[in-house]
């Protein structure tokens, strides 16, 4: 008789989950008393366990539970910008112990043999292994952050850099490493390069950070001329135009070594293309229903590139992380009311690579629940879990500065 | 009172010009008995004067003598292929002497003071002067090569590499800078890369040898079956793939690092990205008159790129002449027959990466008006420039393999 993963370790793991394509989670249990495995309940011998502590709200996982891309099965869990805590690691674990602080992005599998896995891009393996919504290699189905604990190989495992606040640096390891990458990879990494970055919302605003960790000048692109405050003055983006606004875009045409365009409705290309230097890149990593339309003349007359950019590899994703950290140095000063009054103590992020130092509201120590304006890590809000779905709802009117990342620690209690 | 340069500097330049939009080419003059002037009549303190030797006839002097792209102005001389013999050089002139044997490609001026010129990318630069069809910096129009002489200023004149063929190598001056630089930027010049090439007409054969120079696995993208023996057998292609055929499309899927498409109908976009790995290159140097349709999403999941590509710029197509030169090393073997009875000599080219020697057809010596296997020049027909209007009529119809090439030197006589 064979016996099942779940049947041999009937570990329990709370998660919150999707029943059907309203894309309403809750954490009722399965028929059997629990939601289901995550990855493979018993840890293997290159296996970590770790308790959730915080998950980032990531637009993905709101098509994912309304079944948007066809392929979602129920019971569904998402969440793929995962912190957590090691409680147990497997014999032949060799980069983890228990305690230590871990986080998980979007991949928990890949083949490990093809050329991009050898490569360090298991990313674009053709056998990848998402964090939620697949079957894993011995069967399971992956669920993902929206629960309290989860295991994985611990090859995609990173370890979280000691000085990176938990919970706004969840987002990174998805709107973080997808910026990060399409910036290294696409040559747009180097102090005074020119970058675009098309929107103003959760991944965007992490790739304005992330280009003027950098060191780039930054033009902000969006239809809504309110956003030009929060881009300036809020993420200290260098530029904005009007997207709408021709001649705005006409003055800006030929500009810019590169745009990571981040929007994922219908939008027009060829102004974006304008904007370009010759050689210059349109990254994409927001993907519109409806194919683009592209003259093949506008890439030719200046040798401009159109591509796509998928997250990043394991390897990356650590490179990533530690970037983040080292440009997000704690940093406590006194501050004084101009009358010389004590004011108080603030708390906050500097980077090597900015003047500036901003600072958190009112908080005193990381990790800061209500952190704001770290440079390399997101903008947040921080909920309980019982508030995801209005959360979700919010998300889907984009009423969030900039990403909603769920305390899981605090609200999920096991039994 | 003001003079042109033309009353000032009346000398005869004679040429065949398409005189309206029928695009008959003739040797009639204009009202004024002189052709017209090509780029500056006067030989400038950094110019020189050429006689034409040959030149290649491109499918873009087809658009332009039929003024396809909206821009020609009559008298319109056309030839951006073009090779030929200093006769005069001016005082400030480094570079050539009298005698010197020399190539014009598509590019007689720039600004020469802009990023992309400051680059050594002239093809890019936003106030380029092609060598036909446009306003020169002083006013003049600029005619092409397909006439007895021209001047030019000596950062625009290619030094001619003393073994490469004078009439098989003009192509290169514009197909062959486009493919090589192509593959060189995108790098697609690495041995043992597998790079396809979409269709197989003139530039696109072009692209076969230069890859395989590189030591490419090259394979062509034909909707034609019948090409599949010249693809293979004539210029030494690897794979030949019917890019109608869902099978072999489907087959060959995920198997390509870069594809050189040089298609200028419109045609899929979709199925050649199919056939490229993960990072895998799209390089557009043909432009179909629609918009491609591209998926974003099939640009994102492996990273793939979409990009334009144009000529090369005036030290790289130095570069690209000498790399042809380097790999076409004239050899002269003695043949006997299988009896023993000797057979003659013939004489070809060799390259260190192919482990084959091609033979010309019964020629004894370079420059060989009947040449057709070089490795790293055209395979051409060699016409008298009388026969132009009749070759434009066969190229209209695919029906050239690959290139023509006028024997100006010999069929355009000065009065």
């Amino acid at each position: 008789m064979t016996t099942s993963p779940e049947s041999e370790h009937p570990i329990k793991a709370y998660g919150y989950a999707a029943r059907n394509t309203s894309g309403i989670l809750s954490l009722s249990p399965s028929p059997e008393g629990i939601l289901s495995s995550f990855i493979v309940m018993a840890t293997g011998e290159k296996d970590v366990r770790f308790r959730v502590l915080y998950c980032g709200i990531c637009h993905s996982d709101l098509h994912f539970v309304k079944n948007d891309w066809r392929f979602t099965s129920y019971p569904a869990t998402p969440g793929h910008e995962i912190v957590g805590e090691v409680t147990e690691a497997g014999s032949k674990v060799e980069k983890f112990k228990i305690g230590d602080k871990v986080g998980v992005g979007c991949l928990v599998g890949s083949c490990r043999s093809c050329q991009s896995c050898a490569s360090d891009y298991e990313q674009y393996c053709l056998k990848p292994v998402f964090t939620y919504g697949v079957p894993n290699f011995n069967g399971t189905q992956t669920y993902g952050g929206y629960s309290d604990h989860m295991v994985s190989d611990e090859h995609f495992v990173l370890r979280w850099p000691e000085n990176l606040p938990l919970d706004s640096g969840a987002p990174l390891l998805c709107a973080g490493i997808t910026t990060y990458s399409s910036l290294r990879y696409f040559g747009l990494d180097k102090p005074g390069t020119k970058v675009g970055v098309v929107g103003l919302g959760g991944l965007r605003h992490v790739a304005v950070k992330m280009a003027k960790a950098f060191g780039a000048e930054v033009t902000v692109f969006s239809t809504t001329s309110a956003k030009e405050q929060d881009a300036i003055d809020g993420l200290k983006a260098d530029h904005f135009i009007n997207s709408k606004d021709q001649h705005q875009m006409e003055a800006a045409r030929g500009t810019l070594d590169g745009i990571i365009d981040t929007v994922s409705g219908d939008h027009p290309i060829a102004p974006l293309l304008n904007a370009l230097t010759p050689h210059g890149k349109l990254v994409l990593v927001g993907a519109p229903e409806s194919p683009l339309e592209v003259a093949a003349f506008y890439l030719i007359m200046g040798r401009k590139t159109i591509a796509g950019s998928n997250i990043g590899g394991i390897k990356e994703t650590q490179e990533m992380l530690n970037f983040a950290a080292d440009h997000a140095q704690w940093r406590t000063q006194k501050f004084f009311h101009g009358d010389g009054k004590f004011q108080g103590v603030r708390t906050g992020f500097a980077t090597e690579l900015s003047t500036k130092i901003f600072f958190s509201r009112g908080c005193a120590r990381p990790p800061c629940l209500s952190l704001k304006s770290a440079i390399v890590s997101a903008d947040i809000e921080i909920i309980p879990i019982d508030y995801v779905n209005t959360a979700m709802a919010r998300l889907l009117k984009s009423d969030v500065r900039y990403r909603f990342v769920i305390d899981v620690g605090n609200s999920i209690k096991a039994e």
